[in-house]
């Protein structure tokens, strides 16, 4: 049997595991700093938790766990002998598996309301699933790290979400764009634009703008039967850069003067300090989700051609679907993936040459061996990550299996460096020798 | 709808993932620096790769994976038809969800032997799913810790493997025995009592004897239709517990006396150093799984009544199935659910002050609290765990949210402290105040 693995999914190796823990280990922090706590939910949840929840696509995309023992008999006699995929599922597959972080979240906050103490800031960093079709740089199986606050509606947590954006992209050495808009402001423009019922409609044409540029916008609107006038109004409006002169043209409208508002008080608070990057208001933002309802965020880099990176935004009825209504909150996610291929493509992993090797022991034969074993003790002993090629064969080999480890130093141990006591500490790069005794070794590194 | 989540499955809060990675950090640290190096493999691997590696029981407990979109198209007509769900599986399933981190280990190794330098010390932490009946203590998702060599049959590494024990439950607080004995041995014992081709009878019937005591065990081998002079022989080498005594009764085996040869190099490897726990020969160590060919661990612990809380051996054959002939491994995997428990029943768990919040900020009115957002700020960007009450509500409230947060102290920010910029420590515990500015608070912090 040849062994292989599924389509969208992936192995890590040593290298990799450590370069995605050093971006999960980076965002962790911030969150952590910003006085954000960690939660974790099951892998699979109720299915009718997860049915529903991301429209008739995200359906489609949910990977269910087939029931256990003799599923077949408890499955709907109709929908089997019709042959209905579709209509089966529910009665042989319970289960489904965890396609986002917010709806468990929401499920999570319904379910232990009585012990959570509000405003709860939660982050979360685990893997989801989704059945779509596997292309570069999208998988069935991937990480989310996510962190929102529930039952407040103040904007200082748009404010600090912004600025975690700020700090994990500059610890992690990514300038980016952080961009920020207003549902409410969508939807003034909307109404000041005659077709406050179609603001869905437009929103949805706005979020193409990078792809399909204005005139392609123009066209998508003209599609919905939109006036000329109100696509003249919108696409106007798209070229705004300031919140003040936005105001002249969606002040009228309650709803859009309030964004510019909510905005405004974001940006004061960004204000205190001076951020590492760009925070700018940015009109064209749509995000494609329509739960959001006020702030939304998104963060992209011109460092490497790819989507964006980041996103969130605040959302007024999240946990309401499992019977906990008015709750608003606020929350954005980061893309762990893509945050990889862009520090992958910029060579900018740091060494973190603590979870390395720092040295390696090889031995001329079975006495010397024994007692690199003891050196090894040693080391260890005093916290070096530290190992001892496991016999001792043919020196060459043991040298192959240092270089080929990419250990830094290795320390020879013949009976000379026996009897003395003294290893011979070899640097891998320059080749230079020392000769050391096992405390000074231990100094040393 | 009222929400809920599956049976066997749980949701982490806050307290819980830290200290779940309390546990995970501990056993990471002592792997590295023993040289073991990370990967991790998908949740979901190709059914088949998992089919038939857990024996009959094993395969009913996977969780298998519907099949996306129209699935029942190529589901197999005969087993549709007859309702026979296990034949029916493989046609609309070829997913199942990762059920051990052995056999996904042995995948990897076999599909990267290209890359991978031999011998390959690896490390994997991640979570697996089991269709099991949920009962306290065994649940449908839960994660193992596990560290495996291939590639080598140094004895080295048996002693290290032991090493790596001792250190973490040492880390841990947990005093453990931790018991090794060798699968040689047994087959000895069953050649001199002239069982050999019933030797897997006696293992099963030997690794039951803390449940069902020696009465218990000569019944189970009696059933075997093992005659009464073998199990005299066997029963009365349960009591041996030296490795010497035992060459006399075994020695005359060619495998026994490998067997004790080689926990003779295990020991003598182990005595370069005091270890903090037992670490002792036990000849009634059984280990279930019949794949282990060499040594065996398994570690126990006094101070609470829980069954094992690790176990591991040598095997010799772990990757012929996926193609690789000859590539000999040992492992040793970490019970973290039940390490969870025992340091929970001891309330052993440390105070992992620098994942908590430091300190809270609180203001009267709305000035002072965009004072202290400024405060705020400059603590985070210190690096200080710091967090303010979102909006300036009665003090009353803000204090019992503090209070509810556990925090340590609170910063009390009115109008007098903002123009004298100096803040109004409270010690949550003490009840002490202070008066100091954000730079000496800072510093005390």
């Amino acid at each position: 049997m040849k062994p292989g693995i599924l389509k969208g999914t992936r192995d890590f190796g040593p290298v990799q595991v450590r370069r995605r823990n050093f971006i999960f280990d980076t965002i962790r922090k911030v969150f952590i700093k910003y006085g954000f706590e960690p939660i974790e939910t099951p892998a699979m949840e109720n299915l009718q938790t997860l049915t529903g929840k991301y429209g008739e696509e995200g359906d489609k995309l949910l990977f269910k766990v087939l029931n256990n023992g003799d599923y077949l008999k408890k499955a709907n006699p109709e929908a089997l002998a019709a042959k209905d995929s579709k209509k089966l599922t529910s009665s042989i597959a319970k289960r489904g598996m965890r396609y986002d972080l917010t709806v468990p979240f929401a499920r999570f906050v319904v379910m232990h309301q009585n012990d959570i103490v509000f405003p709860f800031k939660r982050y979360q960093i685990q893997p989801v699933w989704r059945a779509d079709n596997p292309q570069k740089g999208r998988y069935q199986e991937f990480f989310q790290c996510d962190a929102d606050v529930v039952g407040s509606d103040s904007l200082i947590y748009e404010a600090e979400l912004a600025k975690i954006y700020d700090e994990v992209f500059h610890e992690l050495k990514i300038p980016v764009q952080i961009k920020l808009n207003n549902r409410k402001i969508l939807f003034g423009l909307a109404e000041v634009a005659g077709i406050k019922e179609q603001m869905m409609d437009m929103t949805i044409a706005i979020d193409k703008l990078d792809k399909i540029g204005a005139d392609g916008v123009r066209r998508e609107l003209e599609k919905k039967e939109i006036s000329s006038a109100a696509i003249d109004k919108i696409i106007n409006a798209l070229q705004i850069k300031d919140l003040t002169e936005l105001k002249n043209l969606i002040g009228a409208s309650e709803l859009g003067a309030k964004g510019i508002e909510e905005l405004e008080a974001v940006f004061n608070y960004l204000s205190a300090e001076q951020t590492y990057n760009d925070i700018q208001f940015d009109i064209t933002l749509a995000r494609g989700l329509n739960y959001y309802t006020g702030c939304i965020f998104e963060v992209a880099t011109q460092e490497v051609k790819i989507g964006s990176i980041g996103g969130g935004g605040r959302y007024d009825d999240l946990t309401a679907v499992f019977g906990l209504k008015n709750v608003s909150g606020v929350g954005i996610s980061f893309g762990a993936d893509r945050i990889y291929d862009v520090l992958q493509e910029l060579d900018r992993f740091p060494d973190s040459a603590s979870e390395k090797l720092q040295i390696m022991l090889v031995a001329f034969d079975q006495e010397t061996h024994d007692y690199a074993w003891i050196c090894l003790t040693k080391l260890r002993k005093a916290g070096i990550v530290a190992d001892l090629y496991p016999a001792p064969v043919k020196m060459k080999k043991q040298m192959k299996y240092a270089n080929a480890k990419g250990v830094p130093k290795v320390a020879v141990i013949g009976s000379e460096e026996m009897s003395s006591g003294k290893l011979t500490i070899k640097d891998m790069e320059s080749g230079n020798q020392d000769s050391l005794t096992i405390e000074e070794l231990i100094q040393s590194l």
